[in-house]
């Protein structure tokens, strides 16, 4: 090697940009903004996030489905590009991929639910907004351009006229979709936020004093902010220094919800309704027959019924008894674009991905979700590509391999 | 936020309560109970309950069989409130689990059976009361409210007359069921308490002077009471310096025993009489045919013979043969309410827990053991409502999981 | 606790024994042995005792094998006392276990196959004595009773004179039956001796002199003793500084055998002759129709050829291809009386043990393989007890769960 | 032992020759080469050289497929010999292995494919020259004797002039084979190289400095030698300083080819062509249509789309598809004798290494890739031997057990 070789090889850039937007550009997959988020918020806020129910089998499930997914490559097939936008519910996405529901993510980082919808919105993908959120829904439905398709979740409440209102708001504020989620009869035992002591919002304690040292930014946010509550209900929920998310969500959960409350509470609403928490071909067919038009298989991220089975080792089931009658998308693990592939050649219209744009958004806010978003675009589309197809909806069955149907 | 926000989360609570109260409240399953019974007890009487036969491979089934269960949830069921109360054998229990005989147990706890008795008859469940307990029977009967259903459990002894004398005080002290024990022609091989030395009552040795020092609590109880002993048959055995556990019990198993001496040793009570032990559908349909009422699917914890099968692997076996004929119960490896919804959804008529009480025991005495029974009631309602039933009885096994079936 | 009571608890016994009789006493199980063994030999001789070929995948799977076993219990069967004793290819047995044959074991123990020997013979067993023994066959057979059975292990040499003139001193010397090994026709790639330079016997390096100081009882015993060497075959070998096992082994060790050769060389035996090293029906067939009145169904402890299966899991096959022309026994992998157990309960008429007397010899010499025996048979009896039958005679298949059948 | 016996034990050998040479001679299997290679490279260039794309699932199915592999080996064959010879595609090799194209080495070590060529032309094994190698074919051609012969690796590029100038070069060069990777449309993510920001040449970092104290020999080759980079087109791609492996293959690596475009740019070539990618018969049918003689069922050492099949799980189906009209060999995964005997068994005519030889030449150059292949052609001899075949034509299905079939 000469002279003039080797100072082609010296590389005197400058030392990379610190902080968050060198963090962002060095994560190379959905776990590297997880690990920035595990660093950057406090313990009981990244329990919140990444906590299942009990003993978090159903947690570990989710994963371990698509750990087992054997998807076979077919070469030479000619995709000059891809093109992954689809459509979902009748709104246009830029890629079978919207983000779940996830309430009073202000915890997360005090932006919350609007840096969120602004980052799905630039990025072209649907926001489901969460009737728990710690913004309200109009504001939410303010902060993106006009016409971004955006979806509401529902929550059937104990209050059944304040259920009617979040109805009427939504479809006042232009949602576009209604998910209905069936699987809260109760809240699922988060033992994680339990051993925490983990309250919406978070109090002030002695401990959480010392935390401050270690995440001085998640604080700093924190304190400048209005304190997360519940917002959409905020008039009709105690003041925050009363009472805590579990008592609260105790209360407006009701297990007496039967088919025919959807259908009543749904009069007020003409536009698609997604039942989200179905598990078994027979939920899919009763939901379709209370009219459903979709479905979302989905075990809550195994937040709910420890031991219910992975979303993806069911989602063959729901598709054979429904898949003609109601788009269906899967919920609960997806951290890959291989997840999405999987799911979608399996059938689903797409998949809803939650803790991942958590992630994101503790580890950069705004700029997190977005990054979350490029790589699982980026991820989706070279696996498409690697597999030999331009588009999702090129997928089926025959790309899954043999091990994978036999583990099913 | 401003100062009233920040005010309002403000937590001056005082600090919490220290010992063995906020233990108990803190702990959020029987594992936590489990934990602080490690930290209280000295590690010969941890490993006395904790161990099971040489190299632990049935103790460890026990938990992977329920491991792999799938619990399928339906949603938007219609319920209002759950019911967990159900009958055993005649005798009525505020949740379909019965607490298992455990010898001895005054080794975990100074106040052993008598905490055990009052814990179980509060929360309205039944206690198996060991004829190797540390406390006479007619004691602890006398230790509950008068009505309060208790049954007995009995080793058909080597010494054929102290069997029929146990048979005959158990029935004046008004014990509804008799548990005979079927598994115990000789002690098992609990390689643990070998190396430990374990005996019964535990030996004052220089080693214990030490653990007194890290076990305060424990040592305090044990040396201002009474040596535990094998109270009912305390007139029979040797003084406690002369023998051991093992010994007297390796004298008193007898492998001669077959089916017709349960017959004739059972004419001295009326009641129903519970066959514990079985493993398979042929002993089932024999104890049946001996006179069996009910049936104890149980690998006595994984203490007895290692190798054994985990007993929800032949529930359903035994269910088959015998279903129609007696009420069948599981024993080991329950740790869980979704543990005792699997029993019962495959067709148990409950479950039977052992270690989880004396965890409990350990922790807090007769507290522990109910805070042991509020923690599973809890979750199994909790279960019971994700799963969108309103009572056990509803649970069959199309609630179970396609994988769980598989791996059965 | 009055003081009485008190006084009765105190445990004043003399400290425990020191040194190897204590720590016989203290062994639970043949893996305690091994745990001995491996604290008092040095390191190159622990791993070639306990060190399989290549990637040691078959050495592992012979214990997984036995791992899946399932063993059903049947209870009240009246086995007042079992009787472990059985025969074996004619020779009357204690207990369905033999030893088999291990090489040159004098590097485990100065006191080599004279103590194995004894051993065997003082609890009803049958030893396999190896031609690769450091021992005579001639001083082997000396050492024990008068009418003690033993049966010999033979190599077909590639110096077929040498492999006649052992057959002919092994009927001179009144073995009762000729176990011939299939399996070696060149020697398995031991990798741990490669790296640890193992030789027989081994080197006097600066690292042996180092190791001296950890292990004082084995190298005075060793330097007290004449050279370990391959005594059957003293006059034909190099002298010990010229070359090493694994050279001598290659060289003498010939692939070009075949079934015929079989026949040829065993004109000059006329009791059973044992084919050992079978995988497979086929081979088991082979042997048979060679002549063989017996097979042992091994892998050589996972010592020859890595990725040959468990030997439990091919047993089933080899017994249903010969099981009615021939005795059948399983090698490798045997460490608990429930592996014996189940092996029996295939079909099996015995098994064969190699590492477990050689950590027992290792821990105590001729006391050490005493102990693994007394610990082996005592655990057999204890499981068919637990088991419900009187002796191995009466198990069969139906005594194994379903799981393990599922697994075969 | 007398002083004479002593004497004879005493090993007054000189101190092993250190270096390179003590380290080849001691690797007793490729791993051990590994483990030398991992101290001899930069961390940078190990993770280029073992890492995987994404989660590295497919990089572990690989190696899982193979140790769930079952070998039966059959006894007393009368194999006196092993012949492991063979011929792949017309060429005669010593082994039924050849060596798998892998591109820019000369980061491995400076010798680079020279290094490779001269110990594969030694050892009468096939080398796959890669079209992305840091020496021309030319060089490569010339660097082994006259006659030797060698495959060539084509990447069907974007500019199709350059393909096909390649081909017309491997033509004149004397090339017996062509080899078309057809999993490349786009590079797969391989993450460790992107955190490490691994570049083809290794930028002179301050990282870089550090790391050269550990590494001398290493980085004292590096600046020694012409600084690597893609020799056969440096004429076309950018100075080594203004782009990356990554950035100019993303360009060249060209999505849009079809079966098609095989067929139109080997009108240049004549001899056998070889489809490297293939994982499954769909797949395998397409390129024997499209003029393929043979197939490498490869999925890139699981550096391209991740959750691929294992090669091996796969194999089987590849066979029956095509079997009777291709040649088929296996890549990906193999790293021992005993994988290549499992491959062959099932069918394929031989295996590809591809990290094998890595890990040989960053160990030791040259003389590490003949240390590699000494090991792999005596683990392959031994293992026939063990398996009672002289040849590896001999190997079917048959030899491969039960557990196996169940497992593929």
């Amino acid at each position: 090697m000469n002279a003039r070789e080797m100072a082609g090889l010296l590389d005197l850039a400058a030392p990379p940009k610190w902080g968050t937007a060198r963090v962002l550009a060095a994560a190379r997959n959905v776990e590297d903004l997880r690990r920035a988020f595990l660093r950057r918020v406090p313990r009981a806020v990244a329990d919140f996030v990444d906590g299942g129910a009990e003993d978090e089998v159903t947690l570990r499930r989710n994963r371990e489905a698509f750990a087992r997914v054997v998807l076979t490559p077919r070469q030479f097939q000619g995709v000059a590009a891809t093109d992954l936008r689809t459509e979902l519910f009748g709104c246009p996405s830029s890629l079978p991929v919207a983000l779940a529901p996830c309430g009073a993510i202000r915890v997360v980082h005090a932006e919350g639910e609007l840096a969120v919808a602004r980052a799905a919105a630039a990025a072209g993908v649907i926001y489901t907004v969460p009737s728990m959120g710690s913004t309200t829904l109009e504001e939410i439905a303010r902060a993106v351009p006009p016409g971004t398709p955006q979806w509401f979740q529902l929550y059937l409440w104990r209050d059944r006229g304040l259920t009617r209102d979040l109805v009427v708001r939504a479809r006042e504020a232009g949602y576009r979709a209604m998910v209905v989620t069936l699987d809260t009869p109760v809240s699922g035992a988060r033992e994680r936020d339990i051993a925490n002591g983990m309250n919406i919002p978070p109090k002030l304690t002695r401990a959480a004093a010392l935390d401050a040292a270690r995440h001085p930014g998640w604080w700093w946010r924190f304190i400048q902010s209005a304190p997360p509550s519940f917002a959409n209900v905020t008039d009709r929920t105690p003041s925050a220094a009363d009472t805590t998310t579990m008592q609260y969500v105790a209360e407006q959960f009701d297990p007496g919800i039967t088919w025919d409350d959807l259908s009543t509470v749904l009069d007020a609403w003409d536009g698609p309704v997604i039942a989200k928490g179905v598990l078994c071909a027979a939920d899919a067919v009763r939901a379709v027959d209370a009219g459903a038009t979709g479905i979302i298989v989905s075990n809550h991220g195994g937040r709910q019924l420890d031991r219910a089975p992975a979303t993806f080792d069911v989602l063959a089931s729901v598709l054979e008894a429904v898949g003609d009658r109601a788009e269906v998308l899967l919920d609960s693990g997806v951290r890959r674009g291989g997840d999405v592939a999987a799911a979608v050649a399996l059938g689903a219209r797409g998949c809803l991905v939650g803790r991942p744009y958590l992630y994101g958004l503790g580890a950069g806010g705004e700029a997190g979700v977005a990054r979350m978003l490029e790589l699982l675009s980026g991820e989706l589309a070279r696996t498409l590509t690697l597999m030999g197809v331009a588009t999702p909806g090129e997928l089926d069955a025959s790309f899954l391999g043999a091990v994978a149907e036999h583990q099913l």
